[in-house]
């Protein structure tokens, strides 16, 4: 059975809760349900893990290897500066796609880089919660070979 | 019934036949037929544009003004010089979703930054052709006002 | 008979139409009807042309190359990167007038300069509409050689 | 009566006496002359002041406050570093033109940024000393509310 | 019979005719004349292309795939901006060389780079026509295997 | 009851011990010792943390929202480059006062700047242990709505 | 008795009255007596200076040498920029707290660098009118050796 | 006896496991028993810690303070950006020789800075896992005194 | 009669009084004094002003039109931005040799660069208050034809 | 009879020997061999001239001075910095052609720019060792005055 | 017999006599006899070249193609700018260490930059006269191969 | 008895013979006999070194150690790269003053810096041919101690 990590990084566990003008307010819980009943129907199993512990990330990520068939990423404000973070991405044996609720170059001039992405599969950005869905349905085509 | 504006940009047309190892092995022609095929399933209304002139795009977008409920746009290169298709992005009153094909953040440094983004609504990037079906399937979501 | 060239880049087209609070109300055909007007009661022959398109600029100042006293050239977002309109400016044998209807050097960062404009006689730009019909009564003084 | 502030900054009391290839040979008297001239004209009084002193022009610029409708203002080579200048100008309750007798941009690199035109009105450049004249009539029609 | 294709970009029309001091007396008819004089010595065919719009250089560029053995490339200002035109010049399966009459380098920094050259095989510049007429004898040479 | 968090990051538990030319003699413990002693005296619950962890300064500062009325918050070096912090800041619903014991603007470049300040509510530096009284103080009279 | 020198550089006359929303409505005559009131409550004497001459304030900085313990110094906007003014603080022979009302780091960003600050001994900013109090309260300790 | 500390950043519990071609194949534990049983052989004690926390690694650095004579340190890709860590090694009263396995200078730009070095005594790079080695005996000669 | 003006800028009334191991110990008013002395022996006329008033500096060089031969200028800490000082040394009509104490070059990275030199004529530095008395001597050589 | 000094900067005695696949298989001998054959061809004396020393370049073009009517010249890596050479190619009094056998734009940035390129009279780059053909073709024909 | 090249670049000659704070009062010549002496010691032939000529040092690693099996490299200041040496170490076909006495990266900002490093195999700095041996010594290992 | 060398570097033996509008029409020899002159009315050695290799002009310096009581260096064009003659000029034991005879801050921005200045005691530049008299002048005061 295809298994799938989402791991959330720094301030994700307050989703919904602050700055609902940037940030939607769906909660994080909310949207790792919508994660598991995807899941449920697609047949393939999605774990989600929040932290915002850069090294927990890391070590979640590591943790992975070999149990893990690709993870949907959404480093939070690590995306731009935590190259420890980019190191375990390329570590890993199956592919990343770095999700942002928001547009991030649409906002301030440090959130247009992500050092992060350039270690990743590929990239959403800007949907909301819903990028979270787009990331795990165009994940599993990946992982099918769909074109 | 909702219509969706499919724009591609410069160079497109070549997709499938150029650079193979970047773009993939589908075709422009396909990659449309795909999306019509899943506008007919969703029950709207997909027509495509390409071209290689920057004034032809701008025409196309401002011609879809009162006639288009959102747009898929791959501006291809010009995402990184274009001020006038920004321009033109913000001046339509439906939103846009920028595509592109490969993950244009891990290629040259030219191609990290989008000015066109930040007048767009949401980014997809490195999915190669799927990336266009997930930003139709998101677009229809956003408007159908799904989180 | 004097001979004045107005021409209009990228999305001015719209003027009028889109973002009123950047751009105001007027339209495009009410700002080439003053200037006619303008043109009229002070003896000289205006003429108007705007296009989406950076090589049909291109065109017209070539050929307003023997035919044309002087222009006014309001660039739109091509001011921003089009050295090749730049190189037009400086191959015409008549001054041309730069004009912008916002202040671009208050708004983003990319605005603030202007490619073409080392290759103008003057500039004006903040007085909305009304910058088009200063630049004109400019225009007329420098080549009657007020000072 | 509308009351307009003409505020000249530091050397422009050698206009027309100094490096004419760039500034003219029209003296700052006689644009000030001019200026009076067209503002009885247009029933309007208009005042001048130079300085060469950063804090007279801010001394000015603040005593203007409550007894004056608009200003044009060339702050000379202030105009590249003066923040000072920029925060008096937004204190004041009147829109203020920026006006350049030289295309600074056409220059060196230098005076291609002005630190005090975001907090202006308009700015005008490169038509001489009729560019004072230009910026008399726009602010005018500004105030009017001409379109 | 192998076939060359010598494509000009904006501006270039007017050569001869504008800034002589910069691009010299010889027309681009006489260029495009002695390049066809020179091909029909060597047994080549050679054509010639000139427009001012980056769409028509790009569809030039398309069209010549499966037709051309090589080209030589005078992208004017767009050299220094057009990467829609970079990707069409890596898209072709043939050589291309870049041709500058005058020695961008020693002139305004923004002539200093080219993006477009990066895709091209090799680049002459400074000589005035005369770069045309080498650039023809360098490419049919790198065509034979020359060393 | 007024409640306040004092936040103290990495290093910042070696204060006293460390650097004492830069840092002082002042212990940590002593810091947080004075502050419960003003505390009592305005009649304020002041409570300290220390980590070295950014993680764990994100759970702190997360945990304090809805129970605190204000916080006081040295990032040490954290200040330059914790986007993620500074995300933390942004998403409680209380003010909070950045201080760093030495001035940081006058030492080595990278601690010119703070990522973090721009979230917070004032910035206090350079007074050693001191400007953790005054930011306590301050702190506690914009509380109260002094001006 | 200790002798307080408070000196306000260029528009900080105007403070109460410009851009509330950003600077408050106490006026400056307001904090200068509220100072003076918490100099004789701590037995010290408080006098102002306030100048929109650059020149001024050096002058009165340099009157200071010999007769004075401490200053608070808000330089207002040449704090971006005045070199001389920062000599000037390296020039006396006590310490100069800098002030400002807002917080700077968190607006333009020609304002998050205070070219005098390094000559500073602390700096406080974000408080508004509260900032010189606190900074007449920390100067006052710092000379007295509180730690 | 001496005391050496060997400490491991984030990633490098995968040495031996990820990318071989940049780090090679052998792992941390045959590093680190290498570094034992030099040790033994010089007569000094080594003992290892490898965290993928930033906090931990300060800790650690913390807790060796008074009770280590010299360190070891491979900080990963925090070397780019943890300005905390490099206040660590500031704070701790041994020397610390950082060592990078690959030659980081020939990798991405981001990886040619360390702003963990200047606060270290030496550097060692490119030499894969004997750089360990290379740096306990640089590392126990320099505490020897040698020369 | 030769005559000479000797301009000094802000702070440089402190000479000899303030940081002596960067200026040395001989007064502003013992150098003016060697100066007139040296002019008497040489047969000139020296005078010799000081202000701290950037616009004092600009009024001194304009009176001096018409009625200097040569000036020497040491603009202290305007140098490094007073591009008004600049223009009013490109507008007077005599040659002005620029004069540093210190070698600028050696000490903090913004006194690299004067904005006034482009407009010297010839410029000293590091020489102390010798450095005056070169300069002088080099003025009257120049201005004598030397070579 | 017109005389031609080819100049070879460091290391290229060794084309041919190393890196073939950036700089081909044919050796230096071979190439200036190939440049006196076709020297003799067109009745112009060549001579060739290797060093590794940069001065020993620019005691070359000096003593080239007043016997040589044009050089062809590849700096190899000096082309990156020496500002010396570019000045004895500014001293000299014949037209100097800069040769490059890779197509340097193409290659690491540092190799990007041409120190030595605007005191020169044009450019080849690319073509490998034909371009030093190219070069003495193209100088003769300048020579003689071709267009 | 395995033979190794010991090469110092400029300055070093005065190694031990010249700023012993950065570089120590060991000498060149114990340096190097030090190293004679570890290769007797190892069985390998060490040779030692010191030169102030860049082209010098160039020849000689030139020269020591075909008969090096290994070379130590201290560049001294042409470390920061020489990129004729980089293609040098690029060309020849042993591995370089390249070695700094002082830790450079702690020092001037411009000798954080080796733009000879890339093209060398490894690193080492900060160990003093020491560097040479331990480079000696991993460089030994690495012909080895050992890990 | 005192002994200066005088050090020329690249170009400066063309002194006088090109771009005379730039470097005057004075000859090196004339320079160097004006100097000895000079020396012999005043006292003291002076001999005259010119070199076009950068490592001869580092061996002069070295040399000059020990029976050279202050030097005066003309870098030429290596004044703007040669970090290793700026460590040849920290390494003597005796002043050294920079002279350029143009002024080199008003011309191309690469010669605006100079790497070396930094390690010398003074600057003297403008001055044409004079400037090397002014530097024999003020180094004897300096080495007599005048102030």
């Amino acid at each position: 059975m295809t298994r799938i990590l989402v791991l959330h990084g720094p301030n994700l566990n307050l989703t919904g809760l602050r700055e609902p003008e940037t940030y939607g307010t769906t909660t994080l819980e909310e949207i790792d349900q919508s994660l598991q009943k995807l899941g449920r129907e697609r047949g393939v199993e999605v774990r989600s893990v929040q932290s915002n512990h850069e090294g927990a990330l890391i070590d979640t990520l590591h943790e992975a290897r070999g149990n893990t068939d690709g993870a949907i990423f959404n480093p939070g404000a690590l995306a731009h500066y935590s190259y420890a973070l980019r190191d375990a991405v390329s570590a890993v044996d199956f592919p990343v796609i770095e999700v942002h609720m928001s547009l991030t170059v649409a906002r301030e001039p440090f959130r247009h880089t992500s050092v992060i992405a350039p270690a990743c599969k590929a990239q959403i950005g800007g949907f909301g919660a819903l990028g979270y869905q787009l990331a795990l349905d165009g994940l599993l085509r990946l992982l099918r070979g769909d074109k």
